[in-house]
């Protein structure tokens, strides 16, 4: 078997082929790796500004709720988020929760007082195979860490969040992607996703359409003695910015779509996975001042969201194409090792 | 090009690749084929006694919602079906409910007095290109004929409901297939599905994997003049029956991996598509009357759902597929003409 | 017992207190008042246009999904309705909906052609006590009569779909009030509700604060040799209009806050009945055609809402106390009798 | 103004009145009393054992979302829980969770290791008002100490996670309720009912259906120089225990009633209050293990719910009542003061 790199489906990517293409997100990671701890925090920042004090249109979609993220029930009912979004391990959610609360309330210092609260926003996957999950390495400071480092470039693959994470057997982590539509009332817009890969059942692994999921178990089974076959037990995260004005409702269809790009790489939702999509738009913010004036946005027509539909689905598989394709080798706890997909195919 | 009809998946499908393979559940269909009218009615019994003495448990997920079906608000609150499940088009849901009515009239006239209602369960999708909806040509006695005709064997394609539908541009109907899967507690248990397939845009038709939307959309330009580009106003309706014993929220589980399985088909869930999975189990009932003893059943353990959810996944799949394969052309109001994919490949 | 009609809360009505008073609303019925025919249609139009062509933002609440409604899960998706409001009895709303399709079709001949459908809407209690459902009374020329009846002055009580209901052992039917308030950003608001109100058992009705459901109880027996008790089978529409510029989301939290007006009258949202919040906002419109500019709408900011709640919650409240109050006795099917609040109390 | 302690509805309470009369039930604090310190840590335990090994039956409505709880998403996926529930401040949730955490691998080693993880269940409220929220004082030994206090007889009031919590204007905390009913099919059942009481504007309490805010409203400004209206920023946790055999479908619509029983005190669900209610049932449990039997159960059949919605809705209102007459007065945070409502009516 011999694989290069596939695009997905027939639109064209943006300038980096990352989320970062739309205009004003950025990403940064903190790495722990050495030894039994192999884990991290990745962060998306939807815009340079703080998400408190000005608010960005949001909702999810819980494909399959085996999962321990937080921050959902608000931004449910509100259809905003309001700190930057963190990644990490499951073990890690407190940590990540309390320092986003240290975070915003060092630059709002009424958070805490006068009825002012915050809403963390974590999501995680188990990285226990590779990670001591049990040491709880994680902590405030990682959050720190990732949030100072957050650029328009940022590393795939075993990083982050993505460092000791694993997809069909193979090593997964941190992918990331974007299309660029026209739509009919003739705007450009851009869809771009990051995914936190960790899930997937090796012989379903699909690469655009084509299943290289048997030949990779072989080729796996080759480099061990005994291959355990492991349930599906992992998760996958996946956020999609968009410069469309959407409005929550509409984010939410948006991020269903994820899952289509999810299934078509051989997912079927497993019994133990965190499938999760948060999708949020950059097109507008909403004040968290009531005296400040509410934005008066024309949002995108119904009729026109097919092709952020097709956007939202073709790049959450090419992002997850991108974890495999990017992450290197890691060994860790235990010596447990996951190799590289590029090593074997 | 040159296709045969694929199989799905590595899962065994039963012994007729259809929802009539899990045991007690029956269909029949009723077509209206003439001139204008094409179009018809489709019913699924999931057991062979009256479902309004003896619910049968039940789920179901709008994937997308752009639809006019009725019984979901109850369905999801009590977690059973108590009529037949009828599939029909557009504009007949409220013949097909009133029909569901009489007929559970006719059987328990205590229903429309003492407070006892009937919950009509009707699903549907536009068969408006081929059909002429306008003239409401579908009455209550088609879902009579149908309901009589209800049987083990019975036909896939442009049938029933499935008459004047359409996917990817091609004629599209009645799908159905089946998987048997050993869970790991040592039972069998299949999952049987019953698709109205009237969804897709041509580009993205994908078979097992391949991509011949591509290829589809030529063969169909060089049989017309003019072809005109269609938005995704379909629709497809997913009826999942299973043996496993799941309760409602197990259900809900299984049916919405049915948008795995649509998915790979070259889905992103439209917007304008109407997108709806419904799940239900045969391996018990729930009394109707109170006084009745309620079952005492051991539910499927969540860590064996699995096989359940990849058997649904594949099943859909499949019965896509067969309606693509066994519709034979249609041409109806307007002179409009829906090839068959058969001829075309 | 004496009591005369509360005003309930701290907050002024309309000039109407009625859900009319949100301008642009309007309501008619149609009664069917015969023998055992005890039974009608009540239309709500949100606006005097075409609410296919200029789509009114929406959304609804199941808090108990014991009931057969149509048209919920495109409102769901789409967050807009597209035709008027019907209310009738839970055997008509076949009927009911393929009026609205025909109406519908004859203003747009396009509905049915070319993939544009339409979505009916329509809520239902059971009325069977009084009116004889399995007649099937209810037909396309009653829904006709109702719309063509809208005004903003209408009748409430035994009137249009109210007509054979109950509520509490007592003659219940429509009933309908409003709030007006100012927000923090100074501007003034309506909340109108217009109710089909059928629930209630006789020992919990509470009015004002006070249960004065043990003294109805003690009435009604009085006036009947064995009275039986009856379990809550019955149902509760709760339609809420604002002028105050409200998305979906936004919508759906104001249609919650029906529950807290209905619960204090007495419910506790009982298994049998089917209660159900609808919210709109004639703040603007969303047009049909991709083509039309779309609305740039400030939205209320959400510290702004609690006001909109409190006043949702009384004028649910408000508008229950009105169909209690205004419904005079009707005696229907087989000498069935409900009395007036009035004459008891 | 002279009230005492009112008994809502008509249904009789257990013998402790408490959610420990759903036998196995147990309750335990953590309080922090020091100056700006005013906050602590509630948990409930819904029986003696390791719900990670015999998990619970359980589902959660959400009112409103206004609320930063973690553990919900995979509570409404797998309706089960399997940790204690903890309760505490807003700030705390992080700490709980990685407490509960270290609790289950403690008992439990595989968790973090071979893909098993654990889902925390915490809920919060915000005394801000009376405690330092940022000195982020409840650590994992609160939660321990909370849990190994647990026992059948506990304090309400100014306790554990309602040290420092306020309703109405004055002093609110834990409050606690039940009920027991007799169900059609003759079984007696008992709902129990725990709340964290943090919501409401002062005006609008009401005792047993009489509005007494007015009056609070007045005897509040009569202590204080200058009367500062706040708005709902609170939040209430509603728990709720039932010995009746249920499964998550109709936890959930057990969990709804919550809402009625809350409304009758005056709560509009303010928009920004965090109104979230989760019921459980303790008749059985589900093994953690696939190779365990599962257990076959009858649930209770649905038309027999409405004794248990009831005694919901009375036990929310009863416990919500216990809370109010239960606490104490409390200075904290800056001098800050919430009398209690015993000291001002």
């Amino acid at each position: 078997m011999s694989l290069s790199l596939p695009h997905i489906g027939a639109l064209p990517a943006g300038t980096r082929n990352s989320i970062t293409d739309v205009a004003g997100v950025t990403v940064g990671h903190a790495t722990l790796a050495g030894g039994a701890i192999q884990t991290g925090v990745t962060v998306v920042r939807p815009h340079a500004g703080d998400p408190f004090l000005d608010k960005v249109p949001a909702a999810s979609v819980v494909l399959n709720g085996f999962g321990k993220s937080i921050g959902l029930v608000q931004v449910e009912e509100l259809g905003v988020l309001e700190t930057p979004i963190a990644l990490s391990n499951t073990f890690a959610v407190g940590a990540m929760a309390q320092a986003q609360i240290r975070q915003a309330v060092a630059a709002n210092p009424q958070i805490g007082r006068a009825w002012s609260t915050v809403n963390p926003l974590v999501f995680e996957c188990n990285d226990g195979y590779l990670n001591d999950l049990q040491a709880f390495a994680v902590q405030d400071v990682h959050y720190d860490a990732a949030y100072a480092a957050a650029a328009e470039t940022f590393e795939q693959g075993a990083v982050g969040a993505g460092r000791g994470m694993s997809s069909f057997g193979v090593k997964g982590g941190i992918g990331s992607a974007s299309r660029v539509v026209t739509l009919a009332d003739g705007t450009q817009r851009t869809v771009g996703v990051l995914v936190l890969s960790n899930f997937g059942v090796t012989e379903n692994l699909t690469l655009a359409g084509r299943n290289v999921g048997a030949e990779l178990a072989k080729a796996l089974a080759a480099g061990r003695p005994a291959p355990t076959p492991e349930p599906e037990k992992g998760s996958i995260i996946m956020l999609l910015a968009t410069d469309a004005p959407l409005d929550a409702r509409q984010l939410r269809r948006l991020a269903l779509r994820a899952g289509a790009g999810l299934a078509r790489t051989g997912s079927v939702f497993g019994h133990g996975s965190g499938d999760i999509a948060l999708a949020f738009s950059t097109a507008y913010t909403v004040p968290h001042e009531g005296a400040r004036a509410m934005p008066a946005v024309a949002m995108t027509h119904e009729s026109h969201l097919d092709p952020l539909f097709q956007a939202a689905a073709d790049s959450v598989e090419q992002a997850i194409v991108h974890a495999l394709f990017r992450a290197a080798a890691v060994t860790g706890r235990d010596g447990n090792t996951r190799r590289a997909l590029t090593e074997l195919i």
